[in-house]
């Protein structure tokens, strides 16, 4: 995987995502949301990859899109005018892929439907799509030095890269609105308060602690039951009644007990370290069904 | 605009609605609930009004029903007992309007429904629908002074205007229940630390504390892009799936570029402050009709 | 009700639940399952009950699924393997059900469906299926000796019992996510501070404490008011349109009002105590039938 905006790097099952535009403060492009997209999509199914972390190159972790490019403005053709049916039924058609679909939703997307959690390191700046794009992630711990700002309204536009559905969820619909209505460049202090941030730490330890919580998530981890465990989460508080959370947690249960559920009981009557190895990439045929 | 219960002015875009019977401590009435639901439903399409503010005349903002008036209790007539499925198909005639509808329902449903922000400045008691009918505003300011209470166990009733589905968002389902089960009279702090108000004022800085916010609300904002934005946030998270909101974010997006967004982008690269025009009364043809 | 895992007490319309196998931490069993998910469909529908509480015998709440049996562990049959599709339409039937459906989520089920406001003193340890069979009772209040862990994916398995729909809603996803990929266990402050837990006590005075809590939501409440605006307030945050909460509580109001309503407002007026009589167990035919 060589990409032009991205560096990557795995150390030993964690795969470090490296925003590397520093001189444009990683400044998002239409080229930035496909590397994105497609690292998710793979890091998905990869079992080399237990967790990833986005992390900014330089001072930002990303100072929104890049308005200097006219092309990338948005990343949307203004001849097309779908309704939101025909966009819906043309979801994958590459005209409205690549002419009408908000790009950071594109990588939104890749990040929710990942089987691996995911973890924004926010290391400084993160302004528009670069507030944004971590809201689908598991977990926000920003440094000190972060500033985070859903600026959309200030210049005209509307929040995206399904923030809309994120982040009334993540600090509720009231700080939301504010947050969007406003504009305003948020100190992490706040976010921490208001819960969009799991933590906030100094600049300089930012990225080891981002790593020592990355790797309790990895070490002695079922790769299955931690896939199942995010989509249950994600997907089920949405469904309009719990009977039908259970249905999907009982056949998760079921299957988990079969597999990797066995190794964990048995470890923990013997005291020891359980050995698991139920993939991710290969989840139960319900799960697979139900994942879509 | 002259109304019995309620006093307007429109100061440079703001309205300001004063709930007007002071000496029956603002109680509510039908005549009251008609008069919001006029209110908000026009404030929601005249482009004059940008922003609506709730206050209440005196030292209440709204002492709850008014029950000295037989005929207002509850507003319901006890003769029909239409089934959930007949309200439902008869939802705007005029009989089950009348006679069954919760009035205070009507007057939330007009206030989410708005296409401007909506600010309660809760400047004393807010008991009853005098409390649950702030949950739809997108913010709630509260003076000291002010007392807020979910009461209707007490008297053998249940919650109403729509707060079964706004309260429980906005505090989590534990709170919601002990405010309800309980009835207490809460003092701001607490409801502050719940997440229910946004902050809270000395009395006497209360309506200028709002004005400066919603001012901020106003100045050098697309009306626009802030109808989408009030809607997408409250429509979007009781989508079943994300991918539904990015569908209506992308039309919203590739709208509002072509729209204030060049206007936007421009004034921003320019360092100037921009001059916004797509009114909130017109939305695109994909937005009308996602708003219904 | 003579039971071989619990010990009932019934003291003045208050239901104490003792989960009753001391010597084995209250480790949950089958047997436990059945026992618990018949006293809340009973409790339900008893009108000598208004409020029920889960407590556990002895230095702990329940440390989770009794391990030590072969047989408990998950309470699942290997040899069964249906589908989604399959589960839903078997709901009921008896292979399906004792087979597949995860014990744990047949108890909280019959929480959720219960007609009356029930309360978990959490005493000591709630480990696993102890932790999320509280998820969805409507409030928690803990002793400082508490210990919480949703230890699933330690173990290679998942969470269950309808914690995947609830544990978000009360916590938010960020945090759900943390705690059930490190299966930590958790100390009652961090909890609190979470929104897990509506209080905190010293060990002596728990059941003090809750008793009085609880005692509030009985002495001059109505059985039939709080049992809608119980469910109301489950059920409504999880429909896509305030709308529908609107038809909802307008029914429910015209019913009230016509009902208790009518006593608890002259109560009021009268500067009284109210008598209510409405019954949770016989709610009017549009309540019947839309909870099912």
């Amino acid at each position: 995987m060589t990409y032009q905006t991205l560096k990557l790097d795995l150390d030993d099952r964690l795969l470090w995502v490296r925003l590397n535009r520093p001189d444009q403060m990683n400044a998002f492009t239409v080229e930035m949301a496909d590397e994105l997209e497609a690292t998710f999509r793979y890091a998905s199914l990869d079992e080399a990859i237990r967790v990833v972390v986005v992390t900014g190159e330089g001072r930002a972790f990303c100072a929104g899109m890049d308005l200097s490019v006219p092309g990338n403005v948005f990343g949307l053709d203004e001849t097309l005018d779908p309704t939101l049916a025909e966009l819906d039924a043309g979801f994958e058609e590459s005209g409205l892929r690549d002419g009408v679909r908000d790009t950071g939703g594109r990588v939104t997307l890749a990040i929710h439907d990942c089987r691996k959690p995911v973890i924004a390191a926010i290391n400084g700046a993160a302004v528009g799509v670069g507030a944004t794009m971590t809201l689908a992630m598991d977990f926000r711990m920003a440094s000190t030095a972060a500033r985070i700002g859903f600026v959309f309204n200030k210049i005209g536009i509307v929040p995206e890269a399904c923030s809309t559905w994120f982040l009334p969820r993540l600090v509720g619909l009231q700080q939301a609105l504010e947050w969007c209505y406003t504009g305003d460049i948020l100190k992490p202090e706040a976010c921490l308060q208001a819960g969009l941030l799991r933590s906030v730490h100094d600049p300089e330890t930012l990225l080891a602690e981002v790593e020592a919580f990355a790797r309790r998530l990895i070490t002695h981890r079922s790769p299955a039951a931690i896939a199942m465990t995010r989509h249950m989460m994600r997907r089920n508080p949405a469904l309009p009644d719990p009977r039908q959370a259970h249905l999907i947690e009982s056949l998760a249960m079921l299957h988990a007990s079969q597999g990797d559920g066995k190794e964990g009981v048995r470890a923990f009557l013997e005291k020891r370290d359980p050995e698991f190895s139920a993939p991710a990439s290969r989840l139960p045929g319900f799960a697979e069904a139900w994942l879509g």
